[in-house]
Parts: structure tokens; sequence; C-alpha cells
């Protein structure tokens, strides 16, 4: 009594949906999003870019005004939310206050009933507007401070680092977060817009989807993983100590049994990706960010010399390439994001790529429905039931 | 550019797990759970079935002792989140109060950071215990009401009428809900059960993965399907007008072009299942309560005669078989259920399945990451921006 259609548990290498919004070839270190390269699309703003995700034009002169303004009307924060936010523990992760708050959005929404394109079109525009507000309101709230009142003229980079650190953010950290969002916008189907993706194909509302997504993301197999960078570079401490470090460890974990190897951390935070055989072509922005942040940040110009040790160690001795985690961590720090917000900043850039998908998902829908494979017993009896 | 594995959008007939919980036979009827049938598990309690989809053992005696006591001091709702149930719109829909709600626990839950299969079980019986106070909470709340305060006595089923309706249930409503939840405890993997063991595959928390299940359930290809057969009932009106309604919406929808009947819903809400070919097995022990209330109840009695029309006709004419859906809306309308809340009460019994997929997922985990197929344009410059 087995089921036993084509066996790919973990589904690698299975297509589950078809879609035009990223590209990606990791033998030549290629990422576009609907056909634009990742390296060009970094000159664009983050709101230029979202629009394209969602509506395949890139707007620009008045319709950029106009979608501006868009982002600008749906910046704000229910006080209902605002509340929801204050009853939740301190302790509580950035990530499920999220997800929480986003919840209480779906049922907040002027939208709510409503499923229609132009509808979900208004919900992704909100959405991504008010991310940056929950991810800021939560990180005062559990400081007990208040959250920041929205600027309507900011941008969306802008309006993250004033809901987080309450100041108006120069231009140069404004900037390094607005290529952060860019380069974190949207990556096909990893775990988070896989399940925005079967979320929407049961037809449930874009906040419903988003919620799913937000869950998805907290695993630490999915978008924990760039809060281990940092702590990584403080132990090592200084640029000379990195070559020993990186050996060490490589010794350490080579004298594991195959078996210990996979039960216990043993890779390098920010190196390796599953896709990528280069380097993760969105590494080279960040780290021009983190660059001429280091100019003005002595921290951040010693973090940034112990990890070009800790890359040129791992490059020679394994083959290993950085990924996106890499610099990305090292430029939140420098900007004054605490770690534990690192996976919340991400939320805020992936808004735009979930529901883009979410939103290509309704248009040629289909529900997601795959089998499992029984391994369980034969049909029994009943213990101690008399039939 | 384009990427193409073995394609199958829709994941249809895919294997994406392997799990010991459902067997599902489509062509004999037959759904089991862990090896025994569901014709034998309706004599247990919703309790010994959770215990069992969690931990492959029915308990009796001591060991039943134990697990209710478990319940029992499970059965309580945290005062943040009838707080939070009080922030939402009373027009919130049940189950985006009860995923909002879920999420919340997720943060107050006393083994919030412990991920370990002991931690993980003791987080399965509270949101199992939990659910049926959300449920009734929120349509409490939603008429101005107080809910209910739970009694550590009551079983799942009694905790959940009580919650909703406030009365202390009879004996017969009881057992009527327990048999529901027991039926409806766990079906292998539809989209929210799936998405619940993607989640999980993150390594994220139970509740994260839960929360993720409960937004796909609001979908209404997967969970709003129940909602929609006691207004056809009540549109038909009376037994001797079946035939008619029946054979004029067969032939309304015969007339329509294919692409029509794709766009318009022209199902029979209750009629149909995507995998049993004959009747579906928990239809008959749905339809047995039914017939045990209408003996007492006029009007379920009046509903169920319709009922019995609509199925013989098209049987008759179409070979179309009832789902679980048919008689498990008119067994809770009987009880005093109000129909928004029938995909609720889906989600109490579901929490079992859903959990214990969840569980499963953690003792053998992979990354569940399927492709995309990219359908998008080839790489292209960016528009009026120089080189």
């Amino acid at each position: 009594m087995t089921t036993s259609p084509a066996s790919s548990t973990g589904l690698e290498d299975v297509v589950a949906a078809r879609s035009a919004l990223a590209y990606i070839d990791g033998e030549r270190g290629i990422l576009a999003y609907r056909g634009y390269a990742i390296d060009d699309l970094v000159r664009l703003s983050f709101e230029q870019v979202a629009w394209l995700l969602w509506h395949d034009t890139i707007p620009t002169g008045d319709a950029l005004a106009d979608v501006r303004a868009r982002f600008a009307a749906a910046r704000v924060l229910p006080e209902t939310v605002i509340d929801l936010l204050r009853k939740l523990p301190p302790a509580t992760h950035p990530l499920a206050a999220l997800r929480t708050a986003i919840s209480a959005l779906g049922a907040l929404d002027p939208d709510v009933d409503n499923n229609d394109p132009a509808a979900s079109g208004r919900k992704a525009v909100r959405l991504t507007a008010q991310t940056p507000l929950i991810v800021g309101a939560w990180h005062r709230i559990r400081q007990g401070l208040e959250p920041v009142p929205p600027r309507a003229e900011d941008s969306v980079a802008e309006s993250l680092l004033r809901a987080i650190l309450g100041d108006v953010p120069s231009p140069t950290a404004a900037r390094a977060i607005d290529v952060a969002l860019i380069l974190h916008a949207e990556h096909e189907l990893n775990a988070s817009t896989f399940v925005a993706r079967v979320v929407a194909a049961t037809e449930a509302d874009l906040h419903a989807a988003v919620v799913a997504a937000c869950a998805a993301l907290k695993g630490p197999k999915h978008g924990g993983a760039n809060e281990d960078v940092l702590p990584m570079l403080d132990a090592i401490g200084a640029p000379e100590n990195a070559e020993r470090y990186v050996l060490e460890k490589l010794a350490w974990r080579d004298s594991l049994p195959a078996s210990e190897r996979q039960r216990i951390s043993t890779r390098f935070s920010g190196f390796g990706h599953r896709v990528y055989r280069v380097d993760d072509p969105r590494a080279a922005h960040l780290r021009r960010m983190a660059e001429t942040l280091a100019a003005t940040d002595a921290a951040t110009a010693r973090r940034l010399a112990i990890a070009e040790r800790v890359r040129e160690v791992l490059a020679a001795r394994r083959g290993l390439r950085v990924n996106v985690d890499f610099y990305s961590a090292l430029v939140y720090q420098s900007l004054g994001i605490p770690l534990d917000l690192n996976t919340s900043v991400f939320a805020a850039a992936r808004m735009a790529g979930w529901t883009a998908h979410i939103l290509e998902q309704y248009a040629d829908n289909r529900l997601i429905r795959p089998r499992a494979a029984y391994i369980g017993p034969e049909l029994r009896p009943l213990p101690g039931v008399a039939a």
C-alpha cells in the first residue's frame, strides 16, 4: 500500500511554478529581475524595482512621481497594529512580531474582501510601504520607546532607517539601504516565496500569503543565516587572526565523521550557496557599500579587513565563494541596525518579490497539491477494541 | 535561458515528503491514520486520535488519563490574546482572527525558543487545546459578548462547543463534534498541510508553521468549500424541488462553453473530490450523525431530506459522489454553529494533523526548495540609462 510517484522529497530541481520574475544563472553569476541584470538595477530606486516586479514596467518621470505618491499614501500604520505590538513580550523575535502585525493588517485592509488584481496590487504597495514601519515600530516598542511617525516624503529605504533609528538618515546610509533592498527584493522560489505561492494558489488573500511567507522566513535554514556573520568576524577579532581561525575550523570540520558534519553547523556563515558556483552577484555591490561606509567608520573598516582575509583564505583553500549575507551583515551593522533585525530588513526587501509572485500566481492559477509517499504501517485493526 | 527540469506546475502526483500519517485509497474509499481505518477510529476520542498522529500510540487507561490532563492544563488562553482579538474589526474573517491569535501565541509560548522534539510535542498539545478557545472567543467577542472561561474537565469537542455557544453541550452534540474532529484531523498533503511542512523544513518553530497552514486554509479552493452546502439546500427549500434544481443546474452547466465552466463555479458544493472515486469514507459517519440530530430537530430533518434527494439525483445522473463537506455542514448547522465558523472547526480538527506533519518533518528534515520555470524576457539593457 505504497504510493510512489516520481520521488523527490525536498523537490530539488522540480518545477512548481512558471515565473517571469527572476532569472538566475548560477554558473555565470547572473541574477536578473524581468530580464534586467542586478548590476543595472542597483542604479534605480527600490520603488522602481518593486514596480518593475509587480507590473513589468520601470516608472520614470511622472509615472515615478505617481508611484512615489502611492507609497507615500500607504505609509501609515493603523493604531490597532501599534497597540497589538505593545502587547507582545519584548523578547518576541522581530519576525514573529512582523508576522503577527501583517496578519492583523489583513483584517484591517481597506480592500479586505477584494481579491481582484487591482485590489491585490494596492495591497502589495501598502504592505511594502508598511513593513519598514512595523520593523521599526517593534524595535522601538521593545525598548520602551515610541514609534517614529512616518514622513510622506521618505523613500522606502529612508522610512526603514528612520523607523528603526529615529533620525533622518544620511544620504550615504539611505543609498546603502536602497541598494540592499534592491538586491534582496527577489530570488525565485526560495522557501518563503514558494510558501507564498502555495497559499495564493488556494485563492487566499494577499495578506494571508504574505503572513505564511513571513512564517517561513523565520527558519534558520532560510532567513536566519545572515545573523551569524558578525559574531564570526568579532570572534576572529583582527585580520591577522583570520587565517589561523579559518584553518582551525576547517581542520576541526574535516576531523568530524560525515554524519556529525551534517548534525553540527560547520558552515562558514556568509559562504556557499545552493545555486551560485561563482561569487553571489549581489555580494560585489554590498562589498562596495561596506567600503564606502568603512571610509568614515573605524569599526566597520576593521571588520571589513577581517572579512577580506576570511574571504581570501576560504577561496584559496576550499574554493568557497561569498554569498549575499556576508557583506549585508557588515553594512547593516555599520548603519546601526541591530543584528536581530537583519532578517526583518530582508523581509522588507523580499516583500516586493513575495507580492509579485502572489500576483503572478493569481494571474495563472492552479492549486499546488503534491503527494506524500506513504511509509506507515499496513492497515491494522484497533488494539483492544472488539470488531 | 530557460530552466526546464521535469515540469509539473501544481505538483500533481509529485512526491514532496515521506509520511506515515495518512493512507488514502481513492478507488476503494479508504482513509487510515497510521494504518487504522477511519471507520475504526471514530470509536475513539479526538484526544486519542491526536495522540496517535503525534506519537504512533493509542493511549488508554492511565496513559489516556495523562493525555487528558495535558490537554486540561493547556486549555487556557493568555489574556494578551483575548485583548488582541478585541482589537480586530468585528467583520474579521474567523480564520484571519485565528491566524493572528496563533501568531501571537507563538511569541507567548513557554517553550518559545525551544525547537526540540519534546518542546514541539508540548506546543502541539497546547495549540490543539487552545484553538477551540480562540474560535469560540472570537465568535463571542465579535458579537460583543465575553469569552466563556474554559473548563479543565471538558474534552476538546466539549470545549469547542462551550466556547462557541456558551452552554454545556449535550452528550449527543459533544459526540457529533468529537466524530467530526476525528474525521477532519488528517488528510495527507493538502495545501495547508504542505505549507506547514515547507515552513517546518526551514526549521522555523511549530507556531510559525501552523500560522502558515492557517493562512492557506483561508483560500476558497481549500478550506472554504464547506460554507456553500447549506445555502444550496436552503435555495432548494423542499425535497420535491431537488430533482428539478439539480437538472436545471446541470443543463445550465452543460450549455456553457468549457472555458466559462472553469471561470464560473458550476460545482455542486459537497460533491466530488480530487482523490476519492467512490463516496468519501468520512461522509457515511457524518450522515449518521446528521440522522441522529434530525430525529429531534425538524429543520435538520428537512435539510437532510433535501440533501438525500440531491445526492440520489447527482449519483444517478452524473455518478457524482458526496465528499466530507456535504454532511458536516448539516451537522454544524444543527448544533448551532454559524456557517462562517465551519472552516474554523475544520482548523481545530486539522490542528492535530498539521502538528503531526510538522513533528514528522522535523524528525527527518530536508529543505523543500523547488524551482520555477523561467518564462520571462531575455537579458536586456535598462531603458534610458546610459551603459
